[in-house]
Formats: structure tokens, sequence, C-alpha cells
């Protein structure tokens, strides 16, 4: 997927219409371009379109968006990237296996991503971070209000400029305002098959309802707590002789690789996000 | 599992204490029984011990039941039944899928079961039964009250005896007073993964929230909806090309999968209930 | 997926080149086709594309194919069908699990076929087959030649002229000839994850080599054994608790599904058959 | 799992014969040890009986074996073990997913283990090893013959005193020697789901064939090539639009996942070897 030269991400999203596929891969066709990835699909309920074309060759940029522009409805949201790596900035609390997941595979190069920085409100995973070349910063919540913590927090990301925030297993709430400065780019990991479980404990939960398979979702941060747009879900069978710390410890081996799945996703720019839902392009 | 001779099942629950499986173990042994499969567990939480053998061998079950009281606490529950087929009575509205899988599998003897009759508050399915050469009973709730209807229900109940019901996908809910008749013996299967999307049209509630995998539940009925101890779940991967409807037709092939799992399950005694929780036995 | 009005479907597969895409649906938009569903995908290690389009309207299908084949290269395969059920004729041996999951989903519309008879070795599933208003045909390889088993089997094919043949858990080799009348319109189930524990008595090998989980196969069939082209799979786990008996029974269970699946891909005309292997549209 | 206080593992395996339950716990249960869990499982095929129980207590091991042992069949398979971290020795090559799984797990105490050396016959892994505190030994093949190579890991492997070894993706057979010298003490982990493609290249074998699953299983390394005990399997799916790279890179979750799974089960001791199967205790 990662391909060896940089290729252009067409995305297109806007009211259906016919013809919308022969208008914009006619721009694309005349301009010679070279499609490595052709995907599209029609959301039903609403009527809606979405396009995503993955080109190499020369283009500007701001030329084709406005081309493609003047054949879709003017409603239509149409960006163009190039897939290039992204830079996230992660926030963990004290949990070590997502943090550590995401730190190995970006020093081998799994993702197409380049971390930023580690933000956490303990220290605990200060000397891991640091092993892997990746800046650290302890902001302690302890002697700050809510308010200030978040606005400690906010400051370091400023300087930082991610395209992508990644909730690591970050165990604080974050306020409305925080949420909407990051809209559709924070990628939060939740321990519980979701709307299983929402909250603290899920494991604790599902042993209590003695539930039978357990489960691990990565979504989109939204104003309403774990209620954002989910982007990928896994789950493990369990039964009565596990109690809720060995749930939790089988569910970390899942939990790690739905967050890096879901974060490859974003940066590979192969979702969109609609009607608090995503569509995902293979 | 099905053992050619018919093998007597020992189920035992008590307060944990040393010496437990030695005593009971040395009952057996004392009688030469033939132990054909052994199970024991300790619920840690609440310290409760849980055993279940299977043996065959003459013995008079009244005489060992007393003589596995004798070494037990005072308040252990102890069980001695024959591995024969169970009467089960389905209940059932119109669709097809789970009913049609249980008839099937009792025709070519799949399950430890025998099916002594269906009732549903439809007609739709009187022949597909009757195919299968079981009683049909038709209980229209049509210018009935709630419980006129049930109190049919259980008049015919009555007659047919059964051990086990099994709601085949019976839509309407039960009140406490029919489900008090039947303690842990009304299986029940839910069209989702609980406890998300409990109560009504679970796959319109899973297509609007975008979940990326869909579940189904077999559990037993309590007097809380959807809240009685889980006996089985299995899950599919859905996306964002799937509507509410074909979510419901990909979820039939694991709801009828897991309702049978848990009707043999129950059918051979592997299930304990404890604590809202089911305990269940190789 | 079974829309209410009959729709076209589109299939075209031709050596990749530019612009295909767009020289395509430039001419169902210049019919003023209404598009329910496109997809395309390119092979990249042949250069190869595929193209599927769902339509509703008015055309003449001979023309239309005519004008598509005037824009794609010499070799392309062209083919327009119309969105109806498609006929099958089952093969059968003993067997009941596949057979009665396919003869249920019939009775009941849950697939787009209709199912012009079956044919069996044995007569033991004859009554199962008739209770289902389906002709049964039992066609006894005693006192016959391969070869005369086969060809009163194919005269019977003949006068039901199907789309394609179902092999429902079919315990016999069909011959090259065979085979070759109806090249990638046989669908068979096999009960194991091929490529491992091909040939016979798959759940018996599994058991001896000790795997932790055990699956099933439908591909349609060539003339290499369990060789042809996979259409789906799926597994289940097991464990030292299970002899080959009671995984064959947990087995049969993905065996109905996925075939029956792999059934569903085939008549909504969303397999496409490449070097071996199937390219599979939403 | 891992008790706090250090525990006992007895484990005996034997012909099966009646009273061997209530003849061990009668043992356990005269010194007023405290059982924390119980199993035990018979193989019918070959009429083998094993038994695993943890409990904790002031006993000497000679001693209650020697009891033990009095009670049982002359050829009786009796150990006894405390519950204590395993001495492992890691063997890789270049591939740095389940090597830095294990350090990982290892750095955080997921797993009951200590990484007393990681051996490699490239350096590419030493930064990496080091940065956990774990000693990293490179032996280069280059200018060595196969026996010469062994031979020095051998000599490094004396001196290390591992109770197992774990091959973390190395690339490389063993010869017969050296897996005697470990009999069912290598945990390796295959790229595949065994018994399919076995040797080189499974996934560029996986992607040739066309399966819609592949998977990864850990096992014993035995004299024959892939053949050996399964201790663990899973899987993921896969279609037509992955070739055998973007294969290779999905499965790398679900082999680390499951080589530390399998790590952990030999390491808490709960896994038995019988005619070349494992038999696993929760």
């Amino acid at each position: 997927m990662a391909a060896a030269q940089p290729t252009h991400i067409l995305l297109i999203h806007c009211p259906d219409e016919p013809g919308l596929i022969y208008k914009v891969s006619g721009i694309i066709y005349g301009h010679s371009l070279n499609v490595v990835r052709n995907g599209e699909f029609v959301e039903r309920t609403w009527g809606h379109f979405f396009m995503r074309t993955e080109f190499s060759g020369d283009i500007d940029p701001a030329f084709l968006c406005g081309e493609v522009r003047s054949v879709l409805p003017a409603t239509a949201d149409v960006r163009l990237t190039t897939n290039r790596p992204k830079r996230i900035v992660i926030l963990a609390t004290r949990e070590y296996h997502c943090l550590s997941d995401l730190l190995i595979r970006y020093r081998f190069n799994d993702l197409p991503l380049e971390i930023a920085g580690v933000i956490s409100n303990y220290d605990s995973l200060a000397q891991l971070t640091r092993q892997f070349e990746v800046p650290f910063y302890h902001v302690d919540p302890a002697n700050r209000s809510r308010e200030a913590h978040e606005e400690a927090i906010l400051r370091i990301l400023e300087a930082l400029a991610p395209d992508f925030l990644v909730l690591a297993k970050y165990m604080r709430i974050l306020t409305p305002g925080f949420v909407e400065n990051y809209r559709n780019r924070i990628i939060n990991i939740h321990h519980s098959f979701l709307p299983a479980f929402i909250g603290a404990n899920p494991y604790q939960q599902a042993y209590q309802r003695g539930v039978k398979i357990i489960g691990a979702t990565a979504h989109f941060v939204s104003e309403v707590l774990d209620e954002g747009p989910i982007i990928a879900q896994s789950v493990i069978p369990v039964d009565h002789t596990q109690d809720a710390r060995e749930m939790a410890r089988a569910g970390r081996d899942i939990e790690k690789n739905v967050l890096a799945h879901a974060v490859r996703l974003v940066c590979n720019e192969q979702v969109f996000v609609f009607r608090n839902k995503t569509i995902i392009f293979d």
C-alpha cells in the first residue's frame, strides 16, 4: 500500500447524482495521470457519493481540485493530498502496550507516520519513549485545574503541529473544546466492543455481565464519550475461567492491533466520516 | 459426546472447601463407576465450587445422591440426571431460520432432544413445522389480553411438559410470572452482541451506530429483558456497504448456529447458572 | 442486495490501460442508466482490469455490449446479465446439513435462486427434498461404470438446464470431462481449510495433526481435486477435548454457511475467476 | 494466572485406570495443600490420563512426587515444578515484530519469563535488543559450516542455560541433533495456518493459491520441518485486493500474538505433549 514513489490521493464526497464517476475519471484521464487504486461508494439512505482515487503523475494540486469542483455539485467536499507520512502525537497514561506497539512500528517503518511526541499525565513511560528517540512530555494534572491541564497540552500540540492525535489508552476525558480543535482527528482505543460497556472499567463490566466475547474499538473522539465514529473493532472469546484481570490481559493483544490498524487507515487517508459513521476504502 | 449407552451426569455446586474432589471422586470410585468425563471449577470471587461428572455403571440414583450430599457442605446443590434426550418446546413468531434449523437438526438427530411442539403467535410457520411431523400450535394474541395469551400458552406447555423452552426468534416479551415458571429453563436468541443493542431492532441500531462487527447472543431468560445469563455468543464482521437489512440477513447465519450450540450445551447438562452468569463444562 | 426491480449487471475484464473507467462509465451515463453499485479492481501482477456495474434502466443488451466492447482492448471479456434468480441443481450424497440449509433458504427466498432438482447417488435424502417440492433424482452408481454413472447425471442435467451446479457434500470425484462441461459453474464445499487436508476425511486428518482451528472452503471445481478457485472460507477453534467426530459436527455449522455464502455470491454475479483465483465484488 | 505467592504445579500423565483422580487428590488433601486450579483429561483413543494441579502450601517436592508415584501405574510420568519465571533464549533473524513484542512484554512483566539472551545470524536487531538490557549474540553463518554455526549457538546456550528456546522468526532450519537437545522445549512461530503452506514463503504461497483466510501457528519444533506439536493458531481474513506483501504485513499482527500466547502457556506449564499433539489446560 505504501507506494515507492509519492502518490496523490483525491478525496471527494457530495450529494449523489448521475455521471459523477464519469466526470471525475475524465479529468484524471485527460491529464494522463496514472490511477493506482480507485474506489467509490454511494450511501443509499442519504444519497451521498464518496470517491477516493490514488494516482501518480505531475499535476498542480490547486488546478486539479478546481477542475474537479467545477463538475461536482456546489456543496461537494474535494481534497487532494499527497501520500506522505503523517505527523502524530500520542497521548498516554500508564498502560504500555499500545504506546510501545506504535513506537516499535514507527522504528521499523511499519506505519506511514512520524511520532512527533508523546504526552502523558504520568512519567512512567518516559524512559520507554525516549529509548525510541521520541520526545516525551510529562504534563502533571496535580495542582492544575482540568482546563489548565488541557491548556498545557494544547500548547505542546501547537508546537508539534500534528496531523492526528492518538489516544493510546489515555484514561482522561477530553473537554468538548479540546475535541473541537481536532475534529475527526483524534483516534481513541476503547477497551470494549462499543456500544457495549461505555465508560470506565469495561473489562470489569464484561466480567460481571458474564459475556463470552470481549472486544476493542478504535474510534474518532467526538464530544460525547465513546460515541464517536467507529473505525475498527476486534473481538476474542473468553469464558468463565477468566476474571476481569485476565480478560484485561487478553484484551491488550487486540487493543494494540486494532489501534494500529485504525491509525494506518487514517494515515493512508482511507477513512471518510459521514453522519457519525466511517466509510473505509481498501 | 452423545454416548452410545446411557450415562449418568452428576452435577454439584456448593461453597468451596478443601477435599471436595477427593470426597466425591472417592464415592464414585467406591462404586466402581466408570468416569467418562470429569470437570470442576472454583469461582474465586465467591469461593464457590462446581463439579460435573459423567459416568456409566449401575447405581441407585437416590442412594448415590444421598452419599454425595453427606460429604458436602449442607447448602450443596446435588443433582443426578441421565444423559437422555430432553423434551423442548419452541416458541416462534414469523422468522423461519432458527426454527427450521432446529427442526432439521431434530430430524437428523444432531441434537440430544425431542421437539414436543412449536407454539407461535402467527400461523405462517405451521406448514414448515408439520412437514417435520412436529405439532404446531397457533396462539393468536388478537382479541386476547397479554395475560390471557400467556395463559393459553401455559396450558399447552402443561400438556407438553417440556424440560426446556426455546425462543427461536419469539418477538414478544414474556411476563415475569411466566419466566418464573421456567427459571433458567428458557433459552432465547437475541440478535445482537449483548449487552450492546438491547431491545427492539438491534440490526437497525447497529447500522445507525456504524459498528464494524455484529453478533448474536443465546441466553437464559430472566425477569429483566435481555439481561439473563449468557450461554453463547458469536460475531461476524460488517462494513459500511451493508444496510440494516443486509446486516440482518448476515446475522441470521450466526443466530441459528449460536442458538443450536446453546441448546446443545443445555440439553447435555453442561451449563451451571451462578449469580447471573454461566459456567460451562466441556 | 436483491433489488426490488430487476437490474442489469455489466461484467468486464481485460488487460488494464488508462481511461477504462472513464470510457465505460461514459457509455452508461450517456444512456441515462441509473447505477446502483459500481466496482472495479486492477490485478497488479498481471495488469488486468475488472469491472462490475449494477444498473437499472431500459437498454438493449446487445447494443450496450457492442458499445462497451468498442472502447475496450480487443481481448476484453464483456458480459451483460439480468439480476434474475439462477437455476441450480444440487448434487448430494448422504449428508443432510448443506442440502437442507439450501432447501430452507430456497423455500424462504433467502437466496437469488431456484433449485431445479437434487441428484444423489443415495436415496436417503429423497423424502427431505420432496418435502420442499423439489424433484429428487436417485442415480445409483451400483452396477454402473463411473462413466455410465456420470452419463446418467449429465442426461438429467441437460433436461434441467441449470446455470450452476452445487455439490452439497457430494462425496464422489467428478471426471475432467464432466467438469469441463461446467467450467467455473460447479461450486463445491470442502470440509477443511484448503489447501490443508486435501482429499478424504479432512476432520480425521485435522484430529490426527492436532490443529487448533478447523475450517471449510467453498470453491469452484476444476480438473485437479480440491485445487479450484476458492470463493469463501471460514474457520472455528477446536481443542484437544474434541475427537474427529466432534470436529465433524462442529464443522457442519460452518460448512453450510460458507456454501450458502458462496452460492449467493455466484448467483449475484459478484465473482470473477482469473488465473485460478477469485475476485469478488461487494 | 500469575499468582502473587509462588505455587507448585503437579503434572501427571499415565495410562488411564479407575480411581486416579481420587488417589492423587487424596494425597494433596492429606497434606492440607491448598488447590488453586485443578484439571484432568483422558485421551480416549489411547486411554491416557493427564492431570495438572496448581496448589500452594509447604511440602517437600521429592517426597510428594514419591507418594504420588506410589499410587499410579509404573509408567506414570510425574513432575512437580514451582510456578517461577522461566529462562528463555530467543533466536531471531531479521524480522523485528515477534522479538520486539517479547522484549516489550518482558520489560513490563506481562509474561512469566526472563529473557536470558537473543541470538541472531544477523546483527540488525542488536540495538533494539540491547535497548531492553538483554544480551545480544551475533553468530554469523558466513564462513561457517552449518554444523559449526549450530555448535557456536549451542555453546552460548550452554552458558545461558535456558528452560526454553523461542524461535522468533528464525529463518533457518535446525538440525535434528540440535532439536534433540531441546526436545519439546523449542517454540517456533510459522507464518501460516499449518499444515497449509509448509516451508518457505507461506504468504507468497497463500497469495498464489488465492485463499481467503491466512494464519499463524506456534508449535514445538520436532525433527520434521513444520510438523511438530501445534500449541496455538490464529487466522485473519484476506481478499483479492491484498498481494503477498500486504498479507505478510497483516499476518505479522497475529504472528506476534500467537507466539506470545504459546510462550505464556508453555512457561505456565499448561502444555502436555502426547503423540505429536498438545493437551492444554486452562
